[in-house]
């Protein structure tokens, strides 16, 4: 496994390269979170785009580099959505991410997102114990996975790391703060900035780590000048827009 | 009625059982409201629930701690869904609050608002004269209203008073400022903060002369700082976040 | 053509209407841009509705100002809505904005953009050249057209100029930042800014132009504090909601 300064370094790299080429990520994701995701992927310089018409999702894909499909919105258009999307970049193996967001809370979901693991996705989002061994085990072992060792918005005054592992190389993000737990959608967000980050790198893997690093980085920098959850939800958009490799190695905290 | 600093007391305890307990508050709300109402509740120390799906709804309640109904967003799958969930918590006597949000400007959705408001909410929010006597009938005096004596994002430099009553008691709150009619969903939140107070406090008067009070006084430390309604936005929930009984105390006005 | 000391007098006199007269401004926007839009409008004084259920629209058009008409979400329930609210506008001569968000990445949406075009809107804006002739050409030359010379969320480090002309008087803004591009529904809300010019300006070309410097005025004064886009998304809000003639004179570029 790469040291912590080389994660540091890809991390930077990564940045570079999405801030260079300017990945649109198309994002299937939910209401309460468009909004800020859409912001965080412009200040780590990639574009979004939103759109969930089934019958045109498949001409917004046409130019993405990336696609985020977040299940935290259930509704029947986005799943008609995903499936089309779905449908549309399966030819192009263009990446994509899964993010199952409250899968635990509802059966329905659970299935579904079950459903979505076995088509492929390069990177999956999982936060509880039992539904992520069962997703794990249907998106099989070549894939980088995410384990948020946190459920998201329960955070307590000290947060576990993310577990990033593709079945071979494991790694375990210390950074970030715990004013991250008190924005919604700062889960939604840094899944949407893992696909910025496939756009530009193939190794799902350090693309996961290096979004997160970012994210976690920032979060640091940016809660020490916030005065609570309202102005850190600006500040770390802020931090991210600037964020250089100097900082990134500085703050990197990987074991 | 208890005095001012008694009810500063008691929005400062609710306040804290809510920190301690972490409710989870399920709100159908509409689209513009969702993003702030969900960090409202954060900075309260509450977690926010958001589904709409009919199919799952009554899978989010389950866990879940009060319900949150605003008619913000008026479409039939919010309908379904809040048809569903009012029955799903119907045996538990989960509490919930009704905000009739523009119940004002549409027929169709005031008849909709009468027929909720007949279903027994703990608290229902009310704006306008003509709309609030027809409600409150529906509701009848057994229950808390809130009684807001503006309409929403039409505040002028004073503002009237927040009027909470349940038939019995009632209370008029003098806090708050003119900078959150600037900013849009401030008294959706302001509703789903209500809801969070209701989960850990049975006395729906009491719980929502707290929750008002908590809002309120955030404000008014608030737009001291804030340099327009932009900034403001982040500092009441900057504010919120780590308001104590202290500035409470100091700062309720009630009559 | 008027000087530039004029329109900024023209932007002052137009701002001093919207904030004296608070009209509403009904906007069919995309879910990614409500809350922004919504909070610009209130900012400048207006005052924001945005329901798009079909049956009900019509009741909210009646006391409303103005009309947006944003494709950026393109589903079944928007285009329905669009369609009642365009009959309901018809008869009253209510001024309208189309703004035919990423009309380039998808036929569907272009082609029903073009029909909307030939209804009549107040004001078109247009992003891309291809479309934009077309659009142009449907539209006529009787109406005033907002031509935006950059492609959303794609600014460089130098911006190029907005473009307005009803086919007789063209002028260049050369106002803003590009710290604008880096915040998601910027050019969403702009054209909401539009709507409530017209709804205090019948010269629909003079109130394009005082909305547009008011928001680029308004972006560059921001800028100058911001630490990055985050808490620029904030500041351009509480700059717009102080901004004076002086500002406004000291700094409209128009050519």
């Amino acid at each position: 496994m790469p040291a912590p300064v080389e994660l540091a370094d890809i991390a930077a790299d990564v940045l570079a390269r999405v801030r260079d080429r300017r990945p649109r990520v198309h994002c299937i994701t939910n209401t309460v979170a468009q909004q800020y995701t859409a912001n965080m992927l412009l200040a780590a310089g990639a574009v979004p785009s939103m759109t969930i018409s089934p019958e045109e999702i498949a001409s917004f894909l046409n130019g993405a580099a990336a696609l985020l499909v977040n299940l935290g919105t259930f509704d029947a258009e986005r799943r008609a959505a995903i499936d089309a999307a779905l449908g549309a970049i399966g030819a192009q193996g263009m990446p994509w991410v899964l993010d199952p967001v409250f899968v635990e809370r509802s059966p329905a979901r659970a299935q579904f997102a079950s459903e979505l693991a076995a088509r492929g996705p390069d990177v999956v989002r999982l936060n509880q114990g039992g539904v992520r061994r069962a997703l794990r085990r249907r998106t099989g072992a070549r894939r980088a996975a995410t384990l948020c060792a946190e459920p998201r918005n329960h955070c307590g005054a000290h947060r576990h790391a993310d577990l990033v592992t593709d079945g071979e190389r494991t790694s375990a993000i210390h950074n970030g703060h715990a004013l991250m737990g008190f924005v919604t959608a700062m889960g939604c967000a840094g899944s949407a900035l893992v696909c910025a980050a496939l756009a530009v790198e193939t190794d799902a893997w350090l693309a996961t780590n290096a979004a997160l690093i970012a994210l976690g980085v920032a979060g640091e920098v940016a809660a020490r000048t916030a005065r609570g959850p309202g102005s850190f939800a600006g500040a770390i958009i802020d931090v991210l827009h600037h964020l250089d490799r100097a900082t990134l190695r500085a703050h990197t905290k990987v074991s």
